[in-house]
């Protein structure tokens, strides 16, 4: 485990919760001299005489002015957050107050800490691997169900869970390796060759099953973009006003997550839709797909994960589908088709009219029909599995690439074991492949990486 | 004590902390269930069993699903905020995550707090009086060391204690008279009659200087407003650079401050000096007070506290400036003058040729010369005394309305001995005295003006 970074022996502090004025705030310290600190600003107890994990109350003072009257929880290390003393202080909730008590610490021997320092510190303690540290920000940044599933299921390790398995399995591989040098040159009979295939084997199953939910991790992560595309009429605002009613109470209740874009957000089944240049679709009534040379519109599709092209079912022809449904074939486009007013069509008819097309729903906008099976094949569309709370999904471009050199490395090892080349050979492979994996759980890592992912979180976390 | 609230057994949840992303968010729970709320969705042990004022790590649940890790505070009732069970979970900062906890709170039987709610709930258990509660909201308020010391001294019990003294002398005062009541027709001589003045006399003093206070108070809380008025080229803009420059460290650790106004502020010893309409007055380089008929411009002097006018020292005449100072004389706007340019001024003919004036200040905003005096001038000018965290001092209106009866009853009551009139008449006015003192206190309430008071707490306190 690395542990050069500079000054990890002095106490940090640092505000944990977020900015602006609320009911209340905590400040945290986290170090050597945090039960010093506090004693300093906090007169009326000795907090180093009480136990762990208690609760004081009483006031702050800077020198001999009351600062606030506060609350101080106390966590002696290494049972704490960072693995070090940790004191948290909850202050009234005025950003004024904060800084003070901020500022008396630093004046008591504290320094501010930097963004992701505590979690920094969780890690180097081996309170946390890193791949537990990452998903702590994901956490902190997840606003589905599907991305707090996937972020908690890693935080309490379930992603190192299943890299410790691989780990294991190749370390397992390396001794039958070593085994086979010891007894090459007595020319003995090898009864376990098979279980040399079947532990790469394993480890190619777990590797490959974890790359291939990155799709999914990304998925749940990012959201999904879709561009909602018609002519005038066909029913585009209201087809949007009608998902967006049905998911009102859901949209409503993510604070925040549209206020800095112009997309409409709409949760389906934990994933997140976004709407994508919503604005501009509702305003330009152009039918966009036929004029294939708007290059703006065509553009705002091809960014989206896929389209969603409503027409109204009574008046729309099999041949006019068949060319929009060419060109967006023609360049790469996933969509739907949702063929709308079925409230005022004959049903038979245009049923029998779009027999041929796939993708197709018969929707009305307007009387909410078929907008559940439109949303449900919108997700699978683009999501294909349900994520579930059992399984690790990868979502960090990090994770990825060292995946991918792991899955590199054991097919380098496969292929040497077809092509039976030396032991010490191989052996080096694996310490390759190994190299990789300690390199996502952060056993290998330099200050750079580190500082580079942990700078991406908040302070005071 | 006024406890007619309805549901004042049920049990309360809200976020404490402000909304948004962050390392950690607060969400409390106070009530009869709040340790049954909190079992049901913490099941890794039984909290009822656990002693108050300790902290426990595990996992927040909703049924079988993991929400969160978080670690819970516990505060038993009477010992807590509320004076009920408190529960305080610590979760990721998480939006998404602190909502689903608050709903699986209120889907195990809590109901969503309104605003000040927990602050209310402590004011009817007799944790606080109102002046105390109210007090509370200041703090969370206060962004100045001036605003923070008076509103700390209050919730710490200043304001109270005040009140108490002054109550007790009147009931001391009431007690006499029953006495002379009962001697009266005995007609014994009355030594203590002195006594009586004195009473009465130092009640009045208390009223007086906490009325009086109210100034002082107002000015801590709301800031003083100040408009930089002068020609072209008599300096305000850099006036104003060098008033902000001077105070920037200060200015930029207050956040948010100026994000919603078009204000400037700067701090003078503990006091928000708010520059008010700045951006209009660095635009528009018109001499407003020479063109009095310019009525925008006198509107925002009018409405400003004082009037920093700034000239060319070596340009200014002391007929024009005479002018001006009659102009502002005859509006009966509060200003302060400012002689600029002094580095490049004979000082000896400018002293002499401005002799006359007051509050004259001769300054080089561009070498930053006698700001300090000029800043000093601004706050002796406006906020008369500097305030002190022993004295109590007043800053809320309805104090003030309150106090102002009081004041008034103490009047009749004083005339009332002057004039001998009955004993009997006498109590009626020590009655309704003690009256209005019960009011800011809140020993005698309504349920109407708890609701406005507390309305303009924010939830989770």
């Amino acid at each position: 485990m690395s542990s050069k970074l500079s000054g990890w022996d002095d106490t940090i502090v640092a505000l944990a919760t977020p900015p602006g004025i609320g009911a209340i705030g905590v400040i945290r310290l986290s170090g050597g001299e945090a039960f010093n600190i506090a004693n300093a600003i906090f007169p009326s107890k000795d907090l180093s005489t009480q136990l762990t994990h208690t609760i004081h109350v009483g006031v702050i003072k800077s020198e001999e002015d009351a600062i606030d009257e506060a609350i101080i929880s106390l966590f002696k290390g290494p049972k704490s957050y960072t693995g070090e003393d940790v004191i948290e202080i909850s202050c009234h909730g005025s950003p004024y107050v904060q800084q003070q008590i901020i500022r008396v610490c630093i004046n008591k021997g504290a320094r501010l800490a930097k963004a992701g320092e505590f979690t920094q510190r969780a890690f180097l303690n081996g309170k946390l691997d890193l791949t537990q540290a990452e998903a702590v920000a994901d956490l902190i940044a997840s606003n589905t169900k599907a991305s707090q599933r996937t972020a908690l299921h890693n935080v309490r390790g379930g992603f190192s869970l299943v890299l410790k398995e691989l780990r294991e399995n190749l370390i397992q591989f390396s001794a039958l390796i070593e085994l086979e040098l010891d007894f090459a040159t007595e020319d003995v009979e090898f009864a376990d060759r098979k279980k040399f295939y079947e532990l790469i084997h394993n480890a190619q199953g777990t590797t490959q099953q974890l790359l291939s939910s990155f799709q999914l991790g990304n998925v749940i992560k990012n959201g999904v973009s879709v561009a909602i595309i018609g002519k005038p009429n066909a029913g585009k605002s209201t087809l949007l006003n009608t998902l967006l009613n049905e998911d009102r109470a859901i949209v409503s209740s993510i604070a925040g997550t549209t206020r800095d874009t112009i997309e409409e957000i709409i949760n389906i089944k934990g994933i997140l839709f976004r709407l994508i240049d919503t604005a501009g679709i509702r305003e330009h009534s152009t039918d966009v797909i036929e004029l294939v040379g708007i290059e703006k519109s065509m553009e705002k599709m091809r960014s989206a994960d896929i389209v969603l092209y409503i027409f109204d079912a009574n008046e729309m022809t099999p041949d006019a589908l068949g060319i929009v449904c060419d060109n967006f074939n023609s360049l790469a486009i996933q969509f739907v088709l949702a063929a709308n007013k079925i409230d005022i069509a004959n049903m038979v008819s245009i049923r029998e009219k779009f027999s041929f097309f796939q993708k197709m729903h018969f929707i009305s906008a307007k009387d909410n029909l078929g907008i559940e099976e439109l949303e449900d094949e919108l997700f699978t569309s683009t999501v294909n599995e349900q994520p579930s709370s059992e399984n690790t999904i990868i979502s960090n471009t990090r994770h990825q690439a060292a995946l991918q050199q792991v899955s590199n490395s054991l097919t380098d090892i496969r292929s040497g074991l077809d092509n039976q080349i030396p032991g010490d050979l191989l052996a080096l492979d694996i310490r390759r492949c190994l190299h990789y994996i300690s390199e996502i759980t952060g056993d290998i890592s330099n200050e750079d990486v580190l500082d580079f992912i942990f700078s991406k979180f908040c302070i005071g976390k």
